[in-house]
């Protein structure tokens, strides 16, 4: 792992840039809770207003703060064993994915006290296609990369789009937060938003963070000298999966 | 340019993908213009919401498909010299650039007008971002990439940033978008918006029409056997560039 003196350099700045998706991310969490909690009256579970908060406290801390700490875990634990991390990636998504059902539930089960349709913006059709591609994404992953059935060929062929859709849900889900944002602003606050209150200021500001988070994330993700390097074992692994399971099926998980 | 026949297959996706970018970026211009011009009233430059109507025609058409274009001439011009298509590149971002200030002066001048404060919501504070940070990043591309003055070695350096953040900005200017179609639709059909009516589907649909033109030039110029091939002549100038300027200035602006 030595390398030129620009990589070592470039090495050296990961965990300045790891620490500040942590800050961010957790930043962007507590925003949500003082925004909701302070400016919007708490949380509650009864059909009112204070169970729609329940809904971008949920979405903040699953599809944003885990799902990128998700995303993360690959460039974290480098010299863990590729199933260690694969299953840890896959824990996490899950844990997101609960997160995002609660959330949805908090806001229909809203919707529905308060007889309001559902799925009337746009706001509602991209989050509802993000959770629904992400369902589809996670078990996905769960059978070309977990389960022992996936040949290292598939493994190959598919592991691109996984990675190029989950990024790229990852910043639909806060494209989607950008929107749910605004539209709670301008249904809570339409008459003095314009006027610059603390409330329409912290929420812009949380917005702002988001989008920070997810650059963050994006950057370390697609810098090539940070990816992870199969160690030689991993690697005699694959080679010896690849020349066994041209088109066919490798005995155990390991080795993508 | 043979390559494995799966690369053969890669490659010979490109027109299709490159087809279907073209055919989602002037189905967003069209729906835009539908959109403001049958459901909206129309367009104007007095001052009234018909001037406001400007606004989102030439951020959709400057921010997001010629910016989107722009990205993928590196992936359409594979046999032109780099530094015509880099000139093409700098161009159409210029075209983008002035859409995007007329834009800009179209929702400014109708605040002025109606005495309506500026900058106070989500959208504006990351489109003015993004829109700050697009002319930073246009120059920086013309001190870097076009004038003569830069090293190979600054160059290598800079490149990585400038396509991170170019494609960054890129997907900043959807989800800015994205906000502006919520904030639209809710100040101009806020009653009827949750009754599905035309305009709240088209202005849906338009945001959906909008991603999906995101992930498709993301997933072109992010696929690395579609990424330019550099000519061996090309190759040998950026290694002599390379060998005559350590730390040095080359001769000519070609070969970055």
């Amino acid at each position: 792992m030595e390398g030129t003196p620009l990589e070592g350099h470039s090495l050296g700045l990961l965990p300045w840039f790891m620490a500040a998706t942590q800050i961010l991310g957790l930043t962007a969490v507590i925003m949500t809770g003082v925004w909701l909690g302070h400016y919007e009256g708490g949380f509650a579970w009864d059909g009112s207003s204070l169970e729609l908060n329940v809904h971008p406290l949920c979405m903040v801390i699953g599809m944003i703060f885990l799902y990128g700490d998700a995303i993360l875990v690959y460039r974290v634990f480098k010299n863990e064993s590729k199933t260690t991390v694969k299953i840890l990636h896959a824990a996490i998504h899950l844990t997101a994915l609960v997160a995002a059902i609660v959330g949805l539930l908090a806001v229909f089960g809203y919707h529905a006290a308060q007889n309001i349709p559902n799925m009337y913006s746009l706001h509602s059709w991209c989050g509802l296609i993000t959770v629904i591609l992400f369902c589809t994404q996670w078990v996905m992953g769960l059978m070309f990369f977990l389960f022992p059935g996936s040949t290292y060929a598939l493994r190959a062929c598919y592991r691109p789009l996984h990675e190029y859709f989950g990024l790229g849900l990852f910043i639909l889900a806060i494209g989607t937060a950008l929107m749910g944002i605004t539209e709670k602003l301008l249904f809570s606050i339409r008459d003095t938003y314009s006027k610059f209150v603390p409330q329409g200021i912290l929420a812009n500001a949380l917005g702002l963070v988001l989008v920070s988070f997810g650059i963050t994330v994006g950057y370390i993700v697609t810098r090539s000298e940070w990816r992870r390097v199969t160690n030689p074992e991993e690697e005699a692994l694959s080679m010896h999966f690849k020349t066994l399971t041209e088109g066919d099926s490798p005995d155990s998980p390991q080795g993508q």
